[in-house]
């Protein structure tokens, strides 16, 4: 790879390509229990880099992953054959919004929070919200045709994209679609990079349709007394003509995590959902009443609404914060999400919902259930000591009977994840022939295989074995129990990436191991013994400023100030030193003060500073 | 062909194999000015009868063209190539509606109005709604991606299609999708398949999603002075936030076409904006008073509303029939659907407008433009002689300058028609390097190219020269003023197919020869000698019952049954009469009576069937 590395930097020129160990690490995992290491990351700044990277790996067989803020829930951006990570965070531009057209064209580093902030100045948004939405890019929406809370309402990324300019694998670039709302004019070719996670192009820009932020909104919360009525009151809101902006659903486990990490004060219940309605303020006071009957007959506990958007900023941050949040459950486990991501028809949540409380209890695993519900979308999710082979493989289990009852309640595999490593070994069955027929589209545009091989069951239908690859090393460090506890701390990090929007120093280098969640990673790793201790690591430590602003926003609220104090005193006993604090050592050790100057020149200085 | 077609009898049945020239010809033309007559029609019954066709045609790679009601307004359904036609009229049914998943499961052949009328019983509906819906067939519409008036609040018929059952090139049978409103598992081949135009595959079924009915509707009507006055109003109503379930804009030619072929007694104006807004009472109160705000403040003439659903539906249907209605403009002329579909951003509408105005200024012809304008969906259609030499010419000049608007002003190539025959020429302008991205998918999907060859740019981009292809019987009349002022009712017959819907015969046979449009495409046909006198002719004319509800339903009200009594009266006196109507007047040059008994015998008759 050296002599290739050297190409690929004359090509996009040296600063934008990664590939120092330290920092290829930090690209090495997502959400996913899953861990593979790129041999480089490249940072494009432009189509045209992009083109450029593209031709030389279709040259030289080198596998192209791309990437947006790495907040993958299946593996789908892990470079699983090596290669290259094409990493979109500087391609991050808004470049255009036409109100008159309700259209926006944007490059795929692009941040959702970023652009429905600038959107909402003309009174618009981009509807599909998915929980990462603070970190995640429209280019990762598109690969993975993302949704979130809003998609029984509004839809998913793939009704809300109008076109795209694509690099297929010969360095060929395409733009699909138009600037209008709907067209019939050939294949549409939009629709097939739409969730295609990377394995038939590379997006370079999405046209985007906007739509005018609604007059009015409500959040409305019902509790029950038993997690199935809560799935039945779904289905029946459905039934009766509302249309939920989003309708959630909780059981008791995430409703206390919700309620502890967020201080929510919400009634402890068995079932628990959460609606917003928008429209005009006549329309949403229709849906309400509907939903109150409902909630009536089906003898709900708790029934409340605000419109005071302060309020249900709060429940939806919550929300939007749970998945990682769940990571606070229990020391040293983890939410593993495996089967994590049905969706059902709508007569089958409520049964779906007690299948898979029946399942928890037969494998005696912590399991959360909670989902988008009125698009049937569940995520049953598995709370295990990841370093426990018991635990683990009852959780293999429990995954394999997940996607029966997904196959027998006629539900789709993944509602808005994606397929990419995680689901791949369920690929054939969920797909029947339609997976051949993939297979036949993958070879029409990528005959040499190098757009983010070894995904979506295409061209390898198993995972490896065992799957915890990220979670490995933790068992090296059963016997040292400090280490151990470090590590623990270090993978309640969920790498959901949320911290990217606030640190200072990843917002000033963009590379994944110049921030909080990279700091996190590397840590683990250090503990594990995959990095040894180096000035590069040093380095990576050195910058932190400690503002801990990431802590501020981790919703497990891993202590990243305390990991990188103790990394850096590790560093430091180690003998790496950065320069400034070795020679204010050395000041202090010789002046008695860190400026390096006797008293008498030190007055001087003073005098100096203050103007005389 | 005869001996494959002896196999092809064998597979399928006699029965549903057409073969006889008269039949076939009836199959030769849509909505379009092309006329091409298949080898053979079959009739299929069952997805088994599907695959031994495929199977049968990809192994004597004959091609293979699926075809719903024949409505097709741009060629697509027409084999271009010859082979053979599958005729879905016969697999029709409703399999499934499941009320409490929103869902429906129907084959390919049942017919839109037909559904809705069936999901109206549970609440429900299914909401693309195209002018041809008393006809048009769902295989039709996911062929073309079909959609109509509601496009703009409710999408396409992308947005409404669950899934599909798909019979492949290779004879293959796929499910796509599931019946849940949301997934990202894998590449979304329902996606691909729809708007295809049976180039990629045969859709025997399909899973549709549902909407609940909503309980409320109006229609709103507002007048302008002047095309882009109404134009502008469209623009800016769209800009206030309101979604209306449709708006329609339509210049001063359409406005008198439905004030005269429906009586609507409408003001007579330049510009009429017509609006349905849905949803519930409150919110649609709200919406009528942003429209009316809008109204006011661009001068608009007369503005008036009604939620009396009688009073709607009369000129929503006025407004479906436009199209074939236009038919009636000129004595002699024909509206020909060439470059008629473009969709424009939002803030084009306007230009757009002005632009067509122009351009029919410019070249003589009269053109009618109306359009979907909630969705940027406008049909500026030509009106013109088709044996006019000059005229034509003119109309194709024309035709290029308007794609040319389309380019400048970032405009799709169809919106809902597709591409089909008629606009491949510009497929290349239009999709750019995505023309080849369809063709390395078509080859890698059907390498042997039968399904619907000649179509969408993919193998062929040139039309035939001369166009007018269906027409060109016309100029054999010139002579014959007699002749020609019957072909030019007969041409009148737009082939939108709605007395498909009515037609008895049609109705008992389900082959086009048999219904009330194949009768009259055979007498223009007849009158321009492409088929003699014969007793297969004789045959479709006899079996008209002369009911007149063709007529009835006929949008130019084409003279159905004048035409039938004329071509019976012509097969007559060239012999061809039919052995009852024979024997009957041999009766009564015999009997003096038609019952071929002298009078003494008919008492006895009498008096034996009034039961002695």
């Amino acid at each position: 790879m050296s002599t290739s590395l050297g190409l690929l930097k004359s090509i996009v020129g040296e600063e934008r390509v990664v590939d120092d160990k330290v920092s290829l690490l930090c690209y090495s995992s997502d959400m996913s229990p899953f861990a593979y290491t790129p041999d480089a990351v490249v940072l494009p700044r432009s189509r045209e880099d992009v083109v450029e990277v593209v031709k030389y790996a279709n040259e030289s067989r080198t596998p192209i992953i791309p990437r947006g803020a790495g907040t993958s829930v299946t593996g789908a951006i892990l470079p699983r054959r090596g290669g290259v990570v094409l990493d979109f965070t500087r391609m991050s531009s808004i470049k255009e919004v036409r109100v008159e057209d309700l259209v926006a064209v944007v490059e795929p580093g692009v941040v959702l929070d970023r652009l429905n902030a600038e959107l909402a100045k003309h009174g618009l948004f981009f509807p599909p919200d998915p929980g990462s939405s603070s970190a995640c890019t429209i280019g990762g929406m598109v690969g993975t045709n993302a949704s979130g809370v809003r998609a029984a309402k509004y839809g998913t990324t793939r009704n809300w994209v109008l076109g795209l300019e694509v690099v297929l694998a010969s360095g060929e670039v395409v733009r699909t679609g138009w600037p209008v709302v709907k067209h019939s004019t050939g294949y549409d070719l939009t629709q097939l990079f739409i969730g295609s996670e990377g394995t038939l192009g590379v997006v370079t820009e999405a046209v985007l349709k906007l739509a005018p932020i609604p007059p009015y909104k409500v959040t409305v919360t019902v509790f029950f007394d038993e997690l199935g009525l809560a799935g039945r009151a779904v289905t029946a809101i459905l039934l009766s003509g509302v249309r939920p902006a989003a309708m959630e659903l909780l059981d008791r486990t995430c409703l206390s995590v919700v309620n502890e990490v967020f201080k929510l004060g919400l009634p402890s219940r068995e079932g628990f959902i959460v609606l917003e309605l928008d429209g005009t303020r006549g329309s949403v006071e229709e849906e309400m009443r509907k939903v109150k009957g409902v909630a009536d007959r089906l003898g709900a506990k708790d029934y409340s609404w605000t419109d005071d958007p302060k309020e249900s900023l709060k429940l939806w941050a919550a929300r939007k914060a749970l998945v990682p949040a769940l990571a606070k459950v229990k020391e040293g486990h983890v939410l593993v999400p495996l089967a994590e991501d049905p969706s059902f028809p709508i007569s089958e949540i409520e049964g779906a919902i007690r299948d898979f409380q029946a399942l928890s209890a037969k494998y005696g695993l912590t399991t959360a259930t909670f989902g988008h519900a009125a698009d049937g979308n569940l995520h049953p999710v598995m709370i295990v000591d990841p370093a426990d082979p018991d635990q683990w493989g009852r959780m293999l289990k429990m995954e394999e009977e997940i996607f029966e009852i997904v196959l027998r309640r006629r539900g789709a595999l993944s509602a808005e994840h994606g397929i990419g490593l995680s689901k791949s070994p369920f690929a054939r069955r969920a797909l029947g022939g339609g997976l051949e027929v993939m297979r036949s589209l993958k070879r029409a545009l990528d005959p040499n295989g190098i757009l983010n091989p070894g995904k979506m069951g295409l061209d390898v239908e198993s995972r490896e074995d065992p799957v915890n690859l990220y979670y490995a090393y933790l068992s090296r460090l059963r016997g040292e129990l400090q280490a151990l506890r470090r590590a623990y701390e270090a993978v309640r990090c969920f790498r959901c990436g949320f911290c990217r929007a606030v640190c200072p120093t990843f917002n000033h280098y963009f590379v994944e191991s110049k921030g909080a969640r990279g700091r996190v990673v590397l840590s683990y790793y250090f503990l594990g013994g995959l990095v040894e201790a180096s000035e590069a690591l040093r380095q990576a430590y050195d910058q932190c400023t400690l503002c801990g602003h990431c802590v501020q926003v981790c919703p497990p609220g891993v202590k990243v100030v305390d990991i990188v104090e103790q990394v850096r005193r590790d560093l430091a006993a180690k003998g790496f030193i950065s320069p400034v604090h070795r020679a204010l050592g050395e000041n202090i050790l010789k002046y008695g003060n860190i400026y390096g100057l006797d008293n008498a020149a030190r007055g001087e200085l003073a005098k100096e500073l203050r103007g005389g």
